[in-house]
């Protein structure tokens, strides 16, 4: 089977920012998401106690991934999550290279 | 301490999944995986709601991550998780590029 | 928006060591981290077990991912994981190549 270059978006917010999150996943055309429980401290989101057991158990954010088969998308959607959604709330979004399987299973772009 | 060039394989699918694939993996002489609870959308799964807040919460798939030293292991790995378990079942596959420590934690070849 | 190069850290461990690996991430100089229940078997925990079912279903290890902008903090954090944590524990480390927005959210190395 054969391998083809695409990339991945990845996600983490506080869970309330879901829905918004997956709306502009799929505006942008992409076919599908995954969705982890997450929890964490720092700027990546609003934990700032200094508590780190409750941290580690405390699984209120989300790892959302993406993968998509254009740079111009995985980048669109990377901006429009921030622009739209880290104003008010903490969250990083980041990109990264990867091959899959298939292609015909994600965006069509 | 140094670092190596290894191949990670990613696979996302239905739980009902897992057993099968973690056979595959162990079959290619993988030395471990690593498994997180996942949910999700679209060709990523079986969940075609448009409720985004029930896809959010419910955790039924699964993310297995495994790193190989070679890239043809983890080219095998992903061909036959999708030629034996997507046949039925939705789920994707992909490749990424990581650095490791430690190298004879990890298969052999 | 524009789009930086970066480093993220994984590292995937038993549980009862997320607050030390923590501290390291933060001695570091590291703004954030996401922490995600996992499970799984082989050099990657502490689980020898052959039976895959209680394997999917255990979470008791986590996976903790953080981004910094320095390759070299990066091998820091990796390389101090490693030494302090995994004489007596299982576990993995590894590093991978991302592109992150907003790089003030990150260390400032």
């Amino acid at each position: 089977m054969k391998f083809y270059k695409a990339k991945k978006v990845v996600i983490i917010a506080e869970k309330i920012l879901s829905s918004k999150i997956c709306e502009i996943i799929e505006s942008n055309g992409a076919r599908g998401y995954t969705v982890v429980p997450a929890g964490g401290k720092g700027a990546h989101n609003m934990h700032y106690t200094s508590e780190r057991a409750s941290v580690v158990d405390d699984f209120s954010n989300v790892r959302i991934e993406v993968i998509v088969k254009n740079k111009s998308i995985a980048e669109s959607i990377g901006s429009q999550v921030v622009e739209n959604c880290f104003e008010n709330y903490s969250g990083i979004v980041y990109l990264e290279d990867v091959e899959i399987l298939r292609p015909d299973k994600f965006n069509g772009g």
